[in-house]
């Protein structure tokens, strides 16, 4: 064996890990790399080594088995503390592509918006007190100001089952033995949040976790479908995006209620109502952020039309004609068209294949573009409907995949994925508190970034999972992969840009600023003094 | 939208699942098909269904979450109650082709063997008491006649640390507080097994379960390379493999220690005289199973060479040329040469590419052929040192991939293991229990399958996981999948013999008797009266 043969196979592996991973976006752009990119990209990755012993190597209270990408809830605190993680929040996220509205915004935010609303009521089936607390769910409604009740507070033992308090009062009454006030608001953020003995202990499994993840949604929805509250929600959303580096949104709104609750307690808000207050926000945001020189920061939101696979086929019909009438008024606020809910247990898109050819056929008709940004894959089932549904969303043309976290089980599908261009909105933490994944390590990310395929990471649904913004989103992959680094972030990031619905010029402009703002983070990551700083 | 145009929208659809599947092995041969295959598949995918609601989504004392394919520790108990667990069992497997030799006979028959020889004696680094016997290790080894002791038992507080005592003699002494005879065979038994604990609370890591996985072999060793339990050991895990319908074997022995100790206690038997014993033992079983009219669920087993990666490249030249040597004398025997141990921690292939390449042309120059059958990629790690072997195993050749967990990520790789028929020897349980996945639907397995990679499912260590023969693995896959049914499993079975290392003439003897009993257990299959026996 000569020193010649050994150069010879070591050539060859080095070409052939090239090979292997020739169809990755970032190895096709390798060529355009500035040195300080490059740079930059070792900096983080000299951090994340040494974090990876100095923190996650080591022993934590409360954390049993620390390592890099372990369960998000668990490791919350200590991520926060990291070097990697500060970094990451500087970061240009570009856009964010995947994210239900009603679950974008911190819930103490909500409470306090809530909270300044004397029309929000809230019920309980049961007085509440230290054996039902756990069980029980409060239930919130805006009610018009005749309906305004004096009764007994949810914890007095003479509150009739379902009675409207004023949250005010059910706060303020709420007994000392349960924490008073606090309590109230533990009992009620506990409510809209999973936690992780949830997460990883009592509901376990996909099935067990969706039920408390939807449950998160009842309880929210009474607070947020008020149209006093509606924009302020909206507008810290954005606020709150923007300052975490996100300078664009495509929100999926749920318009499965045909009404929200007016400021007199009334449920009489058309849905055209909602998407005015939208815009009219965003361009509010926009002046603000132009006000404060901060223009290049965001460019705007849109909205993806979505309602739930509960719905009847011929139902569904009212919604698309809704879409259509929607997106006739406002073209330029309706982004997209989605179907949200549980794919493992509730109806496959199949079942609403005629509904959704009409859809189409009829936008044809009108000249219209509503692009199908369907949900698809999100299961661990392999051949069950939910895994199928990816095979519709295809068919049906749709525009990215949210989720698609079976896509890997099908090679077609991939390369249809791969050539096509169709982006895969990926939701790290999402997948992993939902228990999809266990950790970061198995999610099939790398499987869809080594195949060529647009990866947009998600937040999916932040104020339930405690991961405001896109850092953690971020954080998560970037510690769980060797191969990833700052550039593959940053290509993710670029692509978020380049696969929104935004027009050409819309996404020109947007990714101008975002090279902008990237060129100027990169130089400060590359010149990030990692002796001097890294004590945490 | 018109009846016509779903009619169209159906047809495509059809079509386009098709194609997806068009690379799966099975899907290749589906025309071959008999109608009792069918039938049987049918009942199988009938009785999966019914216990999967009957059995995964009750309530099981013990078991928080029950599901189909949940963790097979805590799992085990259901599962053999299981209709199609017990329909698995009666299965023709085919080859199995990844197993380590010292962790595939029942513990509890080792110790029954270990009992048998005086010779054998054991120690502890304590006196074993309530406070240590948990984390206290029994360390075995073979002892000549005028080194056996006459000191205190492991449970005297005068036994002296790292003294030997007579195993029998330690047995019959072990205190009663801890249990007496019993409770020694149970401190034995936890250190050559792993507990649902460890597992999935205490070392619930892939690095923390290796190290309770590695130590049950520094248990286990001191028992069975011992001369006089060598063969019994050999010849139980050929017996109980084709009882569990195994017909043949090609399983990893570990060369390490350069002697096994003899009858005499002396450690003086060099690796030749293994493998004579291991031939003596193949064909006495081999004339046992004629004897009793069954020479056709038997057709032989092979040993593939392995060492472990702790060894330096310059130490490995010795084993590759003691690999030569025996490949010489026992050419029939050796089927093959692997590298062992935790991927994760322990040297990369590409560490020891000097003498990997020098022993090929080594075999060159001899005309000899002994292929790799190198464990890649058994790891969570993306672009990792474990990750990157999956590179030099397939450079180098490699006939089969153990593992190859990590296999997935890698599309070209992915490519060549199909276009080159390189078969992945996938190990659910093992998979599962040492942390990769934390169930099966969370296996990477489908996506191997649908890409058309021939697979081969394998116990991997089933002493250790409480998994004996294949029908637990087989079980595990089979309810995790709705595509995967009877017909899939057939297929695998029949491709391990397919991609064994047996030649033709061996290889279409062996699966000419495999599809006889297939054809049989099919139309046993196919007659089971679900309606009358599936009450559990």
């Amino acid at each position: 064996m000569s020193l010649n043969d050994i150069a010879e196979y070591q050539a060859k592996r080095a070409a052939f890990i090239n090979e292997d991973r020739a169809l990755r976006r970032d190895y096709a752009r390798s060529a355009n790399r500035s040195a300080i990119e490059l740079e930059a990209d070792k900096v983080i990755r000299q951090i994340r080594a040494i974090e990876a012993s100095s923190i996650w190597d080591g022993e934590h209270e409360n954390i049993q088995h620390p390592f890099p990408g372990m369960e998000f809830l668990t490791a919350r605190e200590v991520i926060i503390k990291t070097k990697l993680f500060k970094i990451l929040t500087k970061m240009p996220k570009g856009a964010l592509l995947h994210a239900h509205l009603d679950a974008t915004v911190n819930v103490n935010v909500l409470l306090q918006l809530a909270l300044q609303q004397p029309a929000i009521h809230v019920c309980a089936s049961t007085p509440i007190n230290a054996t039902t607390i756990a069980s029980t769910l409060p239930k919130f409604k805006a009610l018009p100001k005749n309906q305004f009740s004096g009764g007994a507070g949810l914890t007095d033992p003479s509150y009739v089952a379902n009675d409207w308090v004023s949250m005010r009062k059910a706060r303020e009454t709420f007994s000392p033995e349960l924490g008073g006030p606090q309590g109230f608001d533990n009992w009620v953020i506990a409510a809209l949040t999973i936690n992780p003995n949830e997460a990883y202990k009592t509901h376990n499994t996909v099935t067990k976790i969706w039920q408390k993840f939807t449950s998160t949604f009842m309880t929210s929805t009474g607070l947020i479908r008020f149209a006093p509250i509606w924009p302020e929600y909206i507008r810290e959303f954005l606020v709150t995006s923007i300052d975490d580096g996100i300078s664009y949104a495509e929100v999926r709104i749920n318009f499965l209620f045909k009404h929200m609750f007016g400021a007199d307690g009334n449920e009489n808000v058309p849905h055209r109502e909602w998407i005015e207050m939208f815009g009219k926000v965003v361009n509010e945001v926009k002046d603000d952020m132009k006000k404060k020189g901060r223009e290049d920061e965001f460019v705007g939101a849109r909205i993806i039309y979505t309602t739930i696979r509960i719905i009847s086929p011929e139902e569904l019909e009212w919604y698309t004609e809704d879409c259509i009438t929607l997106k006739q008024e406002f073209p330029d606020l309706i982004a997209g068209f989605d179907l949200v809910g549980d794919e493992n247990v509730l109806k496959p898109l199949i079942d609403y294949i005629k509904p959704l050819l009409l859809f189409q056929q009829r936008q044809k008709e009108l000249g219209l573009d509503i692009p199908f940004i369907f949900h698809a894959g999100e299961t661990l089932g392999d051949g069950t409907k939910a895994d199928n549904n990816l095979y519709d969303a295809l068919l049906l043309g749709t525009k990215r995949i949210g989720h698609g976290f079976s896509l890997v089980k099908h090679p077609k599908l991939m390369q249809i994925c791969r050539e096509k261009g169709v982006m895969v909105e990926v939701c790290p933490i999402s997948n992993e508190i939902l228990r999809l994944t266990s950790s970061m390590p198995m999610h099939p990310l790398p499987i869809v970034i080594n195949n060529g395929i647009p990866v947009a990471l998600c937040s999916d649904d932040p104020a339930v999972f405690g991961s405001m913004g896109l850092s953690f989103d971020f954080f998560q992959v970037l510690v769980a992969s060797e191969v990833t680094g700052l550039i593959q972030l940053g290509e993710m990031a670029r692509d978020s840009i380049q696969y929104s619905t935004l027009d050409i010029e819309g996404k020109q402009r947007a990714i101008a600023l975002w090279e902008k703002r990237w060129a100027k983070f990169v130089e400060e990551v590359a010149n990030f003094d990692i002796s001097d700083k890294l004590a945490v």
